[in-house]
């Protein structure tokens, strides 16, 4: 690779809102969006919500001739709606279903259904190594009263845990997708701080789009205004991240959102905005050294986020385990049911009654059953995603009791530092 | 790190068959196997079904002054199973479930309510990385009709792929486990041929144990002799495997068995036997540079397990999708009865019984239903897996046919290549 060496992506980002029957438009905007990325001939087109097999199907046929590579990832039972187009060939591809995802019993909410994921493609460009990652979370439906918070944190520490491990020979990491967290959330905190990636509106110095980055806006026609009340200006869910590894140095060129409407026409596109990189790579970056004070401050800075979040995926164990308990008590009254509606059917006396009462009783014996386990799988899905935490969260303290000049950064990228686990 | 650097790492591993209340004697052969492990004082102790977690509490205390770092891998409802104990301390850990793990109405399996899965350790040894998984996939429970066997297969590729994706800059990888997978079985192949890992059996000059390495063995008085009649020696399903990558060359050099008793005194520490490798990581290897030939044979025998597995995948898709559609089905006719009930209560006529029909109608629809989820979900599991492997067998097709000259290895370890993913 030469001295000068210098790469440039043109990447782009949407949540298609493609739910087959409900989604207004939806075979027009897919169209829409096929005409679009293929007059504009990104390098990568990662979309999420693509609910529907077919509509990738089309996407593919239509864009094959720019982007000769594809791939739809599946998992769940409607699938992860992640999908992706690359102009460059595919090395590899796999990808990591979050444990949690909701519950099934909220059906109106769906997210459970779905089997959220994050998908990661390989790509070899240049002699450059670039792992670049798709996701959509759990989305938050009440944010005074945010039942999936405990979730939403869990899978933000998977994607983390997943990226951080499966990028350590990766020059170049690049996420795009539609967390379904605010800028400052929890979530997007622990993120970012864990695996060390950079926030593309952050970072770059020529942004043109909606106000404040904003990627869900009431300019919208198909945003409902009455949810994005609280939020006059919209809010910022949908994100580019990356950062370069080893001898790289990347910066975000430009960064461009939609701004309620088609780039084109007057219809938008989705009900989220559009996002439109331009990251430039480069070698021999201008590295700067982290100075020991700010080590410290990032390791800090990722303690008190371990810290915050610990204490939320620990709520939302006492949560679960309060709700595997009460399902289990009724179970046993149901139990107990059973055994009374059987000895009446034995005995004789109110027969009918009895016998009217079975069926309903073995529902309830099943149905609180089956909310037991769902919740015992909750809790230790939760336990071991604070585990994880904690263990990673008892390095970060020993790294920091051992003083900055020892080790500079030792949390971010590459990982030094020695503490047993003992949970 | 020195030129002449060498390091010596022992290695225990044991399926422990722990089920509360079901394994005979667990609570005696837990104790024995903690006075066992702290007098032999292993580098790693890597066990598999440890389903309480009580006896990974009370192992963790026994062993905490031999074993300062433990982890418990937590999964599913009941757990993994998986637990290990580290005279090192341990740097990172993860894990990955795996996505498909038999079905849950198969209670009286109950691999599902397990949620089987992979666990990784991330070591540092002397300045090498050494990455450690631990796994257990899906018994077996009749080889004649294995109606589990594409579970198996894409469990396997599951792991696989993990390994291949978290391993990247590893210097040396360890897989220790019970795969429930015989040597020349599918799965084992596909692990082996995808992940370059060798198999500690096959390799070392001195094994001392059970015939053939047998680690399910008739002299052991917890086994099953009408389930082994078919094997006489017994068989062999537990095992440690190794690689080195990059500047690092590692051999066993001894490898042991337990033969159907404890190491000291009668009964034996499980059902199956206990396997302890003695490894040896030297720098600077004897490396054998892979001759064309070789690296084109490898890749032939890749494609063709690759070939097959793709086979018996798209086998177990058809056979889920037929299960999804009768469910389906049934779901429908469940629903028109509903319909005909409510019309007799409502019309009266025969009202008693139709009231008698309501909630079994209703119990039909909602299992009938929840069973075709089931099935979807299976569907898209397989084919996610199935997508990944045509992927990677496109791939090495495309470097059979550039011709050995070109790309002497491009397939094991790190992977070179160039094809576009159009499922």
């Amino acid at each position: 690779m030469k001295p000068n060496f210098s790469l440039r992506l043109r990447v782009f980002s949407l949540n298609c809102w493609g739910i087959p029957y409900l989604s207004k438009h939806r075979a027009d905007r897919v169209k829409r969006l096929g005409d679009f990325l293929n007059m504009e001939s990104f390098d990568l087109a990662l979309l999420q919500e693509v609910w529907s097999e077919q509509d990738f199907q089309y996407l593919r046929q239509k864009l094959s001739p720019t982007y000769p590579a594809a791939h739809y990832f599946r998992s769940g039972i409607i699938g992860s709606g992640l999908c992706v187009f690359s102009k460059h060939s595919i090395q590899e591809i796999t990808q990591h279903i979050y444990t949690l995802n909701g519950y099934p019993y909220m059906i109106y909410h769906g997210d459970w259904f779905c089997g959220k994921a994050v998908g990661l493609l390989v790509l070899h460009l240049s002699g450059l190594v670039l792992n670049a990652y798709v996701t959509h979370l759990h989305a938050e439906y009440n944010r005074q009263k945010d039942i999936y918070l405990a979730h939403r944190v869990a899978q933000a520490w998977e994607l983390a845990q997943f990226i951080h491990h499966t990028s350590k020979k990766a020059d170049v990491v690049l996420l795009c997708g539609d967390l379904n967290l605010h800028p400052k959330d929890l979530g997007c905190r622990l993120l970012k701080e864990w695996t060390g990636l950079h926030d593309a509106y952050l970072e770059t110095r020529d942004f043109k789009g909606s106000e404040e980055g904003c990627t869900m806006v009431p300019e919208n026609c198909y945003v409902s205004r009455q949810e994005l009340e609280p939020f006059p200006l919209g809010i910022r869910i949908d994100y580019v991240l990356y950062k370069a590894v080893s001898r790289f140095y990347i910066s975000c060129k430009t960064l461009k959102t939609t701004i309620g409407r088609d780039p084109h026409s007057g219809t938008p596109l989705s009900d989220h905005e559009a996002l439109m990189a331009t990251l430039c790579v480069r070698h021999s970056p201008p590295q700067q050294d982290a100075s020991p004070t700010h080590g410290a401050a990032e390791r800090s800075l990722l303690i008190s986020v371990l810290r915050e979040a610990w204490t939320e995926l620990d709520l939302g164990m006492s949560q679960a385990h309060w709700w595997a308990t009460f399902a289990g008590y009724v179970t046993g009254v149901g139990l107990l049911l059973l055994v009374l509606v059987c000895a009446l059917v034995a005995g004789g006396g109110v027969r009918e009654i009895a016998i009217m009462l079975w069926a309903p009783t073995v529902g309830l014996v099943l149905g609180a059953g089956a909310v037991y386990l769902f919740h015992m799988q909750e809790a230790k899905g939760l336990c071991r995603a604070r585990a994880e935490l904690h263990h990673v969260l008892g390095r970060a303290r020993d790294a920091q009791d051992l003083g900055p000049e020892s080790q500079p950064v030792p949390l971010l990228g590459q990982q030094e530092g020695d503490r047993a686990e003992e949970q």
